[in-house]
Parts: C-alpha cells; sequence; structure tokens
C-alpha cells in the first residue's frame, strides 16, 4: 500500500496528513506548531480518531520533520518509511513560471527559492522543507503544489494591473492570486457531483476562511480571482483589508507617524479586516454571537458580506452568467448565516437558499431551491487530497 | 435679466461659464489656462458663436477673475456687473460636513480651507478663488458645490475601508468619492427623461472622462461609487491606475528606487491607466485609431472595458437590480466603440444596444433597443449647469 504525505509549511507550523493512495483515505494527520518558540507543540492524529501530543521547546523545521516520520513508524502507521513514495509540498508563490505542479529537481527548487520576493514569509521556508524531506525520503517523488499555479494563466486583461506596462515585464508586477489549491479541488468537485464537466460551467467559488477570496471560472478556465499581486487584495478578510484606496497610505502614514511603508502594510495585513471594523475579534463567530448587541460587530459582518455580494456580481458580469456558486473553507463550510446572507442578497440572478438545506455545517450538500438556475452548494475543501492527487499523477509521469 | 456665474477652478485654469436665470441658458463661456505661467492664455466665447482670445504672462488667480469681469463688461455681454446676482463655486473635497452645497461664509469658507488635505491641489484654489469671487462682486450670493456631497450620506457599508475603525473616526479615513456634481446632473436628468420619479429607479451612472466614475443611484440615493479616498480608486483611467493590490507598492517602490510613498502614488496618478498600459496616449480616442495595429492600445481599451463591466456588475449585485444604465463625460458621450463594448459585455442583465441609434456622437439618446429591460442612454453632463441651478434654490432659501 503507497503513501503519500502532504505537507503544509508556514513560518512557524508545519501540518501534514498521510494519505493512502490510491484509495485517497487519511491514514494520519497532525501539526507542530509554535516552531523555534518556548513550548513547540507536537500533535498527531490516527485514523482511528485517537491523538497524541507532546510539547518540547523549540522545536526546529528539521526536527519537526524528522518528529513526525519517527512517530509514523513508532505507532506502525508506516511499517518502512520507504512506503512513503511521495511528498507534496504547498507552495505560495509560483510566479509565471509555474502554471502546473511540478517534480521537484534542483532546477525547480532554485525556482522556487528564486521567487522569495513574491512570498517572503512563505517561499524560503517551503524550499527549506523541500530539502529537509527530501533528505530524509531520498527514494520518494518530492512534488511542488503552487497556490498561484490555477491563476497563471488567467487572461491577461485581468492579471495586469492599470500601471506602466514595464512594471509588468520587468518585475512581474501582476495579478498571481492565491488559495488556488482550494478553488481548483472545489470547483472539480462541484463538476463531479453536478454530473457535468468542468468546461460546460460557469462557476464561482468562495473561499471564506480567514484569508478569503474568491475564483471566477469560466467554463474549466480560472479566468479572475479577488487575491491580487498578494493575498491582501480583494474582499474583506478575517484581518486583511482586501481592496482599498492607494492614495490612502501616504495619507495614514502622515496621521500614524508611519515612515516606512511596509510597516503601513504589515497593518493592512494583520491589523484590519474583520478585526479592525469590529475592533472585537477576526473570528466570524465572534462576530456573529455579537451581532445584536455590538453595533460594529453587525458593521464588519454587513462589510464582509458586502464586498462578497459585489465580486460575485462582477464575475457575473465579466462570465455573462453563472451555473454554480460555490462556498468553502471555515467560514462558507460552516455559517449558515453568512451564506444566507450573501445568497439571498443575490437573488436577482437567480441565486436561492433553502433555509432548511442551509441549516447546517461542513456538508458536502446543494442549499438552493430545487430547479432554480443557479445551484448553490457547499463544498468543504480538500487541499491536501489535491496535492496527494498531483503528486499521484505527476508520479506516474515521470 | 439676472445671470449667475459657474466658477470651475483647477490649479493651473480657470474655467467659468455666465448663464442667464431662470432661463438657464449660457451667455458666455471661457477659460484662462496656464495660469502663473509664461504664455497664459484668456479665451471667452459669446453665445453668437464668437470667439476672442489673448495671450499675457503669467496671468495670475486674481488678474484672470477680474480680466473675466472687465471682458464680460466691455463686450456688453453685461451692463452692470451687480447683474450677476450669484457664483457658485465647485470645490472638490467637502468631507463629512457638506452633504449639500453651501451658501459661503466666513464659517464655512473656514470649513473648506480645513479640508484642504483631502484635496490639497484643488480645495486651497478654489477657497482663493471664493476669496477673490466676493472681492469682486461683493453683493453675489456665493455659493460653493461640492464633488462629494452627493456620496456624504452613502450607507457606511460602502463608505469605510476594511481597516482599524478608529482611522475613520480619528482622521476620516473613508470613501469620498468624486465627479458628484456630473453624476448627480445626469441621474436627474435621466428621470426626467424616463418621465419616471428619481427615487423609484435603480440607475447605474457611468461618468466616462480622463478621470472615470460609476456610481450606483439606489431609488434616488447614490449608494455606492467607485473611486475612493481620493479620484484615484477605482476603474482604470486615463493616466490613474483604479484599483491595486497596496503590497504591490512597496515590492515597485524597492525596484524602482523610490523611498517616499507620496512619489509612487503620483505615477499612479499621472503616469498609470490608458496611458500606462498602452504606452501611446492617455486619450481614448488615440487607442481607438490604433487598436487594430498596436497590441498594448487594444490591451488598454479591454482592461478599461473589464473594469467597467465589472463594477457595473458589482452595483446590479448591490441593487439587486438596474433599471438604466447611463453614459456622460467624454468617452462616455462620444466613444461608440467604448459604449458598444461595454453594453455588449453586459447582455446577461438585459442590457442591449441599438447600433444605429449608438453610432452618434454627444447625444442626448436612448441607445438600447426598444421594449427591453434595462434602458440605456447618453446623457452629457453638464455639471455648470448643476451648479447655477444650486446657487439659484439656495438664494432663494436665504
Amino acid at each position: 500500500m503507497a503513501k503519500i504525505l502532504a505537507i503544509n509549511a508556514g513560518s512557524s507550523t508545519l501540518k501534514w496528513k498521510l494519505f493512502s493512495v490510491p484509495e485517497e483515505t487519511v491514514i494520519a494527520s497532525g501539526m507542530v506548531d509554535r516552531l523555534g518558540l518556548p513550548d513547540s507543540v507536537f500533535t498527531i492524529k490516527k485514523a482511528d480518531g485517537s491523538k497524541y501530543s507532546e510539547t518540547k521547546d523549540q522545536i526546529d523545521a528539521k526536527e519537526a520533520a524528522a518528529m513526525v516520520l519517527t512517530r509514523l513508524k513508532s505507532d506502525n502507521i508506516v511499517t518502512h518509511l520507504s512506503e512513503i513514495t511521495g511528498v507534496g509540498h504547498r507552495v505560495v508563490a509560483g510566479g509565471e513560471d509555474f502554471k502546473d505542479s511540478v517534480v521537484i529537481t534542483s532546477q525547480t527548487l532554485k525556482k522556487i527559492k528564486d521567487l522569495s520576493e513574491y512570498a517572503p514569509l512563505h517561499n524560503p521556508t517551503q524550499a527549506y522543507y523541500i530539502e529537509v524531506f527530501r533528505d530524509l525520503l531520498p527514494k520518494a517523488t518530492q512534488v511542488a503544489v503552487f497556490d498561484t499555479s490555477l491563476y497563471a494563466d488567467m487572461p491577461k486583461v485581468n492579471y495586469l494591473y492599470s500601471i506602466p506596462y514595464d512594471y509588468y515585464e520587468k518585475f512581474g508586477a501582476r495579478k498571481y492570486g492565491a488559495h488556488g489549491t482550494s478553488h481548483r479541488y472545489v470547483a472539480n468537485r462541484t463538476a463531479q457531483l453536478l454530473g457535468k464537466p468542468l468546461d460546460s460551467l460557469k462557476l464561482v467559488t468562495l473561499h471564506l476562511g480567514s484569508g478569503a477570496s474568491i475564483t471566477a471560472f469560466d467554463h474549466g478556465k480560472a479566468v479572475d480571482t479577488s487575491m491580487g499581486f498578494t493575498p491582501l487584495a480583494g474582499i474583506t478578510m478575517s484581518t486583511r483589508s482586501g481592496d482599498i484606496d492607494a492614495s490612502i497610505i501616504p495619507f495614514l502614514m502622515r496621521h500614524l507617524g508611519i515612515s516606512d511603508v511596509e510597516d503601513f502594510v504589515d497593518i493592512l495585513n494583520h491589523k484590519s479586516g474583520l478585526l479592525g471594523i469590529s475592533g472585537l475579534s477576526p473570528d466570524m463567530r465572534d462576530l456573529d454571537k455579537t451581532q445584536d448587541t455590538r453595533e460594529r460587530s453587525k458593521l464588519a459582518i454587513d462589510i464582509f458580506v458586502n464586498r462578497v455580494v459585489k465580486y460575485v456580481g462582477s464575475y457575473i458580469a465579466e462570465m455573462n452568467g453563472i451555473d454554480a456558486l460555490v462556498f468553502t473553507a471555515g467560514v462558507g463550510e460552516n455559517s449558515w448565516m453568512i451564506r444566507e446572507r450573501v445568497t439571498k442578497a443575490l437573488g436577482y440572478f437567480g441565486v436561492t437558499v433553502d433555509d432548511e438545506k442551509n441549516h447546517m455545517h461542513g456538508k458536502e450538500q446543494i442549499i438552493s431551491k430545487d430547479d432554480e438556475p443557479v445551484t448553490v452548494m457547499v463544498v468543504p475543501t480538500n487541499e491536501e487530497l489535491m496535492i496527494v492527487r498531483d503528486v499521484e499523477r505527476l508520479s506516474k509521469a515521470e
């Protein structure tokens, strides 16, 4: 039985899932959190639901990877590490070069490092984990799966900004998007559930998590997405501002006494969005609970819904229609309140919601009324499965 | 016969129109250009179509205003200056205080100066002209007409950015919009032409000039607009970028060796938009002429149309419908090519275009097909008339 490991590495966390293929079942998963900090936490969850965790000071990236593999063996989840035939790594920035996932070679690894400027908090770390796992599992095929590759081939009219053209040619200043692996999974799964080929459909997929993005799929091709050069742009997120007027930046920098624009962009990334508006929490659940009693909790929700509705409208205009609207990720899968508000606001386009079907959490389900022009559904995302499938596909192609 | 003067002052130009009221006919108009520069140019056009112009070095604001009045008398356009009973001044920034045009008092004049931070190139100049004309025509009622007042009362959900809420409370960081006088004129005129009260309609008005903005009118109220804290945001303009991802700013500043964010915002204001993409011209006519032979001319037009279409879609979503789509300003009134492309892209919403009716320049005319759900029309804008009407209305109320 072959096994494939999906790795999702951030600057302070290592999340992983081990799949058995071709069954595509998860046989173990886990996370190492607070990497490099006092009280790093190692957790593992097995297929039978049992969990184990330990706390240890300052686990570093290399040790974290080794701990995962050691634990897999000691718990008899794998008998020999050679059973792990492939490792798929999420990589945030793939630039314009990577239009699909790739098998790691020294050349592709170098390119991933070269793209660090486009994702300084992610690409260097993810490149490092690729090296660590290559050393620990030298016979496994290492594959990089990019957040951006879905968007590399968007129409130029959508990925270009209205700025001097040579900024694109010289520096790669364009819209790259993000969350591509999630949107790709959800779009494909939607087509499967509808029993129609993806390339016959006009879809809008709503990845509404703490990061949030909206993608338009026109006949199988991702033609537009709300995130931009980085994941800062687009709709209101937990702590990210989404779209703002650029000229508010020098104005606020003056008033706040900030001299480095990076520091201001940091505020837009970490202190804005739902948290900034509400002054309470970046978590939609906290805002939902308090929206009847706190004006600014309600305001944050109202703004979030408004931005989602406007992006959906803009993509319906761009595609000249819509067959299905799909909710995914934390908020999209679990907040019936947000789904209800978004769908009711879109009634003009034939978007409906069946309240009974909608009152649920995290289920793969159609929630629109029967026989309506637009199918509205919830499809829980599964980026790791998408990663594993890419590893399988590219391993076979080798 | 009473006369009202409409003043539109910029940093280097003074544009004016003299109306006879209540007939609302233009009896003279003119411009002083290149103020404070060598070869300043004074021009005047009379109701009979005759024109006069003279060139003189370094005309300053005070002299320009005096020249206008002197000429009006010497050409017998007015017999006594006292016939000019009112002067209406366009003022760019009205902040949150000015929700309507106002009669100038020492207090309102002070407020206009205090709002200079929101329009540093305009408000100080416009305040200065108010003082100059108050001195020259002490008996005339001076009225300020703000670009922003139409938007002062938009729903909070639309004027707030998803940034820390206290930036709004402390510094007034919000969407103020612009072009309000134009959108207001066009919306009112549209309702009149349709024979329906404005407050029964859902309109999207497209002011497409070298600056360009889109406004949504929901039952008589301007509920959203594409420009933002300043006129930089929104759709692609002649030289302005419209919306971009804020985090591209530090990235490009590094690559371009720019250390002051104001300098980069300057590029977004003056070297971007159609000019930046095309590398040829900020003028839609030049791009139209070369779109079949120059790829980047076509690209600039494609991007412009795409952004317009997306904003219209977002406003249809926001208002849950649309009764009429209205084109105005230089490009909107004169480019049938742009109108054709925008309307054809919006076919899904019931937007149509009658090619024969559309093939014209600058005429007030319905261009959609008969008996279709959305009326598409061209309404040449007339900001000066709107200004004059505000002067009349507020003079009577005094």
